[in-house]
């Protein structure tokens, strides 16, 4: 058994968390947050989305959240930008790294971006010519990779042939996302060993969503693959309204735990996350979806 | 990777489940939690507990229970019988199988039962002498093994001291139980390590409590280390009062999911499962602990 000594965590609480929360909260609120995430130690933090409000109410207002956060030397805070449109609002607003998503699964794709898996990788290529042009790294996500609501199951090389496509256009690092948590942890190694195929293990990341319980053992699952970046929730905010049944990611906090128990360096303060998450919580009125919170309020 | 192709669950919500429960359940009730857990296909299914209902209330009446189960060949109904009294009560109750109880610290042996390891692991003499007379197998349970409230860390030398002096007493399986869910992955895998150097791995067990949501990743970690039993409890009931912010036992039905994505077979059927498991949770107006329990019912 040989684990990576380092792991980044990618904090997603802002923006893929808060977007999946019924609650709107204010600009304030989510400053407030990011600045919190920042104090405990994140390295990286995905502040919010340029995209309409039209369709994701809960993100209006991340041009101001990027102007009024305090952003940490070495710390990258980050933006989904789905489309050129919303790649030229997030660098307007000062961003340096946005992401882009596409997913494993036609049907998925078609019900949730409208568009083909391919037709979605096409609308990427503009969004990479400028990031280019413009020095801004860009991020992919893979949804759907370990099932699909609509679909079932989803073939590993069906993710890889997407995964290889995101990181060939220029995708610093591919995310590949358990959207409905369905994956279990023999599943998740055999994932990232056809993937890791295709694209090499340390430009891969594991986001796992904690609807089955299976969140953790994938994430150890994926650390004995030699996986060393993860996505993260703050208290386990949010999930994906496309998905029928999916709920929270993996909560930051039960990561940390276990990254901590193995050893493993991330530089995060578990006291101030937890504080981080709590706070949230109150605003958002809502228990903490992360167990170690959990824990730690009851003793 | 080797994972095992079997996997025993001991099914301990019943017993380690309803004992830890605040509100105390008929006779009725328990009798039809233990009959939907024989349908769902465990095969071990803790009953009850042979103590005073002074100090265990919820546990009165277990002599009652296991006269009205209805008992399916080759299902193994287990009590716990903490000293010869009770022992010689689940005796008279037509019990076949018992399991005893230590600690691995020294601190929760006093707190807990009130005398040193050394103390309780003699008074399993006579236990184990009347089992043996009688044709009674007896399981061992070893608490705290990966971390105690009271004095922190727990070194698995001293687990291993336990556990092997159990079975050296005649305990046919020894079971290992993370009471306050501090344990992680890798102290998992070094448990089962060290104390395999002491009991041969097909005699012992895993037993993890979630409160820290670590308890399906000590799961997977202890497939790793060729472990095939795992105590756990249906829709997560059940915890332990006496120790600091413990919450409940796994979850059966989380780890079965594990376990069938793993393609491990277990006998078990899933739906009834979470039928046994609605049931319970209607009758003491609690949701379930099991997360795939929730992700089921909101589907």
């Amino acid at each position: 058994m040989s684990l990576p000594s380092h792991v980044r965590l990618i904090e997603v609480g802002p923006r893929d968390g808060l977007q999946n929360e019924a609650l709107r909260i204010s600009v304030d609120d989510k400053v407030q947050l990011v600045d919190a995430l920042t104090a405990a130690g994140l390295g990286y933090i995905e502040v919010g989305s340029f995209v309409s409000p039209k369709w994701v109410p809960q993100m209006a207002g991340s041009a101001e959240v990027f102007a009024r956060i305090q952003r940490k030397p070495g710390v990258v805070y980050g933006a989904l930008a789905p489309n050129l449109r919303g790649f030229e609002d997030a660098l307007a607003a000062g961003v340096k790294e946005v992401a882009v998503f596409a997913a494993a699964s036609e049907s998925f794709s078609q019900r949730n971006i409208n568009c083909s898996i391919s037709e979605s990788l096409e609308r990427f290529v503009p969004i990479m010519d400028a990031a280019k042009q413009h020095g801004i790294s860009v991020r992919g996500y893979v949804s759907c990779v370990l099932g699909c609501p609509y679909e079932g199951q989803v073939a590993a090389e069906q993710v890889a042939l997407v995964a290889r496509e995101l990181y060939a256009m220029g995708c610093y690092e591919v995310s590949l996302g358990d959207t409905i948590g369905t994956g279990t942890a023999g599943a998740t190694r055999n994932l990232f060993d056809v993937v890791g195929a295709q694209v090499p293990r340390d430009k891969l990341a594991g986001h796992f969503h904690d609807t089955y319980g299976q969140a953790l053992a994938n994430v150890y699952a994926s650390l004995l693959e030699g996986i060393a970046v993860f996505d993260s929730s703050i208290a386990g905010l949010g999930g994906c309204p496309y998905a029928n049944g999916a709920s929270g990611n993996v909560a930051t906090e039960d990561v940390l735990y276990l990254l901590n128990g193995l050893g493993i360096h991330t530089g995060i303060d578990m006291d101030r996350l937890i504080d981080a998450g709590r706070q949230i919580c109150a605003v958002l009125g809502r228990p903490s979806g992360s167990r170690v919170a959990k824990a730690r309020n009851a003793g």
